[in-house]
């Protein structure tokens, strides 16, 4: 991690920390970066095939790995006397929250609550950090979108995800539990699974770049997004793990940078040298409705209360990642 | 029904009418109104013991009766042809949902996808109401509390409730279906169980009342709540329903008249002349972290939007209400 962290690493050392989706995308980047911390590391992590996880992710490392569901009993024996949980586990799609609801809302919200009583039986102390996400906030009514702004989820996925996040506040609430919630923007980094089209249009677009193909943006690609290196997000999550004041609080993660989709994928483009391209597309008519149009995440509550703010602009991220996966091409390619 | 209605009875007129949750309070009280202005009806109502259903709510109607779950394959079947469906089935109880997060998910949320998926396959083009509850919001950051509000839910049933609600909504905007949600406050009145101390505070209030007991009240009794009579919340269903305006819309239902929970009471202990008394009573401790203080929702979309206003005020629906129950004292004693 390069950024400069506003956590006191230290407090990691030798602490016991289970890691749920461990194997996947922002779980195993935390991995490395508690790794180095000196943490002791369980993982928990159900590799359900369509999803971002994989085990070279983790390779290397001192880490006990779980291949199971959240929800599933045996998660007890090995969150017991846990310290911190990072509660990372969920599906990102989604494509595929519409075609399977009631997947998604086991996966994101019903598989939660059963962990959450897990945890609440043996591991009634530990700091739990949430992963959520800013698309439980739907199309915005105003920007940038604070905490308040209603969440009027588009699609499945957002519905579920919502609703886990909110279990764990109520759990926060009505057991004392130290749990914070936080809503992620869109992710980018290394060991993120780039060769699915279900994981979000940024693994997509770097894809495309990486292989020097053509990146397809629908509509006039005016839209904007928040992107946020994924170190920015493994430092947020440590911040909000050792400062008290995030107990029981949900924050939005997001950068105050923010970049239209036509001048993300052409910074992909140019940084790359790949030859790849930019289309820009009318909508399908199905996604259409499903659009949200532009985003931007008013980040403000999380630099007042803990400090943090994200350090990775753009054109730097975008470097880093690049040069990740030029040398780890099988990102590309595996399934 | 004796306020006057919003709107044209006529359209209900050999229109088939799904009622979800029929045999139970507002799903009952619906039935009655719709058979009164001539709907063909069909009820599905799993009848779930602690819940507040009852087949002698509907004694007397024709009316056929699947007793099922929502999410039961066979309601495809009944639903078939459907114009309109009114999906009220669901758990209120808070206390239930937290002694059982997994049931109250499953009841209030996940089934209700099921339920879309079987709409959308056999009557896509149904006219939907869902009920909601103002419960959703949580303890409120401002009053009154309009639809724009954040939602916070305190207990698994407010969560599960909003996902059920946002699930709706999800439907009606990715596939065209003509849904309207409506989050109701308080609702108190004829046909709603009175044995059971976890449907909330008004039947429990009503049946100490009416036996001439002790109304306990935790804290100091002015927390303040808008009551709602069932008349008009059928009254609110009915009016979306035959509105275009509403669809692909939720709406807050309340009450312009809002009192604190010491003048419920009292009003009630007047107006039964049973002898029943009042007692403040400190919060028990488990209960404290559940308080939301006062509740004042802003009604003023569904009365800008449908022409929609509570009509019936406290002391009036409190009047009619207990008449109600003289006349029929089981409601008091059956389980």
């Amino acid at each position: 991690m390069s950024s400069p962290a506003t956590f006191d690493g230290e407090l990691f050392s030798s602490a016991k920390c289970v890691i749920t989706g461990g194997l996947g995308f922002i779980g195993s980047n935390l991995v490395h970066a508690l790794a180095l911390a000196g943490a002791e590391l369980v993982v928990v992590d159900k590799l359900v095939p369509e999803h971002g996880g994989n085990i070279d992710n983790v390779a290397g490392l001192d880490v006990e790995v779980l291949m199971t569901s959240i929800a599933d009993p045996d998660v007890a024996d090995a969150i017991v006397g846990a310290d911190f949980i990072f509660n990372v586990a969920g599906q990102v799609s989604h494509i595929a929250s519409m075609r399977d609801p009631q997947q998604d809302l086991r996966l994101n919200a019903t598989s939660h609550g059963v962990f959450l009583d897990t945890v609440r039986a043996v591991a009634p102390r530990a700091r739990i950090i949430h992963t959520s996400t800013r698309q439980v906030y739907g199309r915005p009514v105003r920007l940038p979108v604070d905490e308040l702004h209603p969440a009027h989820p588009v699609d499945v996925n957002g519905v579920a995800k919502l609703a886990g996040e909110q279990l764990h506040m109520v759990y926060a609430h009505a057991y004392d539990m130290a749990i914070t919630t936080l809503r992620l923007t869109n992710v980018y980094g290394p060991r993120q699974r780039l060769s699915s089209d279900e994981l979000g249009f940024l693994p997509v677009f770097l894809r495309r770049a990486l292989r020097g193909e053509q990146i397809e943006i629908f509509g006039d690609g005016t839209q904007r997004r928040d992107c946020l290196h994924v170190d920015d997000v493994i430092d947020a999550i440590l911040t909000a793990a050792t400062n008290d004041v995030a107990i029981g609080q949900m924050y939005n993660i997001g950068n105050v940078d923010n970049h239209s989709l036509a001048d993300i994928a052409s910074l992909m483009v140019e940084i790359t040298e790949s030859g790849a391209s930019v289309q820009l597309t009318a909508w399908p008519s199905d996604h259409e409705r499903l659009d949200i149009g532009s985003v931007h995440i008013d980040g403000s509550k999380a630099h007042r209360e803990l400090g943090w703010l994200a350090q990775i602009g753009l054109r730097d991220g975008l470097r880093r990642t690049i040069s990740f996966y030029h040398e780890h091409p099988w990102y590309l390619s595996s399934i």
